[in-house]
């Protein structure tokens, strides 16, 4: 029996390893959002001084990267790998972003749950043993994404109410073995999950029966219930997707709903910047995480969180084939304890 | 200092995992070519019975994986994690091949190099105390890759001497702790190499720098050479990108040629099959190692090779935008003793 695996999927870190230093680079929306206090970085030029979007957002990837390694005194030769993804073709976003790096890198992809995949992978290398300092980093960019998943940007596409805002944003943790914390103790993966949802509008009704799937897997696997966290916070399920992951547990009779948070509606006021559902995309858990979520229990504001980043495994040419969209939810355990 | 570190970049495995079973599903040409007797099934039909090349694609993993299952005597029940990935975007071809699985997914993205990295993080996962028993699957589908990546298959574009055939094909292995081997002893994964190949159909020019970087930097941690090996290799560099590695280390004083192999190469005939400079895709280097490798690992052909798969991390908009082909590859030691 292998000695880290509680219950059925939920991996128990032995040496849990400390986030040595972490950052966010978010463009201007996000800038302008409730999160603005917490981010390393806004830039207001969408193109960061690229000649190209896709370029752009590998550029956030470069600051982000920069910034975490900074704050944890860090330098390219201390990191013995990374762990980075992104929503581009290929996942092109990362890894122009750390080409230059010479880094040993692990490509990860979990759509929009690629940050707590990222994490966890990287929390797991340290934990293993092989690795002393490791990097997790995940990006988006909305100029980019929606050239590529939906229409030009100049065609002006109408969005359906159910629809969500891609980050522009980079999020980059950097883990080591040794350190203060705040600290990766549990790590959860998700089985993929899918109801038949085919609206790529509605990514947050197609996200949140696999957010509920992993939340349900912890839970049992580790006998606990969501009294055992200060924050349960899902990746981008956005306002519709929260609320149906709040009514699965409500329906169990377990409230989920006062201890849950979401990054999709903790980035951008829904009132005033006209997101529809909310924000969404690999740089939203990853920003709001590298920034608010950590800042604050480092504040002590909260002392254990469970991070629980969502994503739609889909593509435009399975959408345009009809079909459904199998999502995935990957569940992250920080404390400040270990 | 981590404790399974060696040198800079290599991960020595502590409690090797060994390889319960493992298969691979191949296309008619692959099942033409010189490894014929080598692969589980050949699928006469294109289509595998499904609609689109996409889904026949996923049809190669679900097979690849039902062959590895049933070899090992294993149910997906049984499976702690899968590691997977594609060339398709959004890894689809995987993704959509495991949804009904059940397993908890990890989805990485290497390019070709991506069985390697797949393999790495499984056998890290079993090593690192995580898992009993997991999953490392890869595919790749000359039509879905073509219509994706360069002209519709209609159009009948031609050829470079220098373009590499995508290999239409799965291969599936399932890892243990305990078993009689083969075992994967160490692991070394990549840095991203970039020497400023533009040309998208000379991959194997692209990649062969990756492969002499994690190559060296496997050699230099370990303090051995090619002699260390009985066989060495590569994915799919092809004539072109095999013939530049084994002249960089010739160039260096290192006979690595005589110990040289690449997927590319051995999966096809050149001299009949017109694959140009030889066979790439994920599930070229995924369908050789689970089949022709392993099992001449087995027969005692070989007790200890060096798998190297090489990837080229672009993509068809990056190509459009003038940039150059980062590449990457990811070694991994398979031995018949621990």
């Amino acid at each position: 029996m292998a000695i880290k695996l509680a219950g059925k999927q939920t991996f128990v870190l032995q040496a849990p390893p400390s986030f040595a230093g972490h950052a966010c680079i978010v463009g201007k929306k996000e800038g302008e959002g409730p999160l603005r206090d917490s981010f390393d970085l806004i830039s207001a030029d969408p193109f960061l001084g690229e000649k190209s979007w896709e370029r752009a957002e590998s550029a956030l990837v470069k600051k982000a990267v920069g910034a975490a390694l900074d704050k944890a005194s860090k330098s390219f030769s201390d990191v013995n790998c990374v762990f980075c993804g992104d929503l581009l073709n290929q996942c092109t976003g990362t890894s122009f972003g750390v080409r230059e790096s010479g880094i040993p890198m692990f490509g990860v992809y979990g759509a929009c749950s690629t940050m707590a995949e990222s994490l966890a992978l990287a929390a797991m290398t340290v934990d293993g043993g092989f690795a002393d300092t490791v990097l997790a980093v995940t990006s988006s960019h909305f100029c980019s994404a929606e050239r590529q998943f939906r229409t030009p940007l100049e065609y002006g596409g109408q969005r359906p109410p159910s629809s969500q805002w891609t980050v522009t944003g980079s999020g980059a943790a950097v883990l080591t073995a040794e350190g203060p914390g705040p600290y990766v103790t549990h790590v959860t993966p998700g089985r993929i999950v899918d109801n038949g949802v085919t609206d790529a509008n509605n990514m947050g009704a197609a996200m949140a029966p696999a957010a509920y799937d992993t939340l349900k897997a912890h839970f049992e696997d580790l006998g606990v219930g969501p009294d055992a966290y200060d924050l349960i916070v899902t990746g981008d399920l956005g306002a519709i997707g929260s609320e149906i992951l709040c009514d699965f547990f409500a329906a169990d009779g377990v409230d989920l709903r006062s201890k849950h948070a979401d990054c999709g509606l903790l980035i951008f006021d829904r009132k005033k910047q006209d997101v529809h559902s909310g924000g969404s995309g690999c740089g939203c858990a990853a920003s709001v995480l590298c920034g608010y979520l950590l800042n604050g229990m480092r504040a002590g504001k909260w002392q254990r969180i469970l991070f629980t980043a969502t994503g739609a495994l889909l593509s435009p040419t399975t959408t345009m084939q009809g079909e459904s969209i199998p999502s995935i939810a990957c569940a992250v355990v920080i404390s400040n304890t270990k």
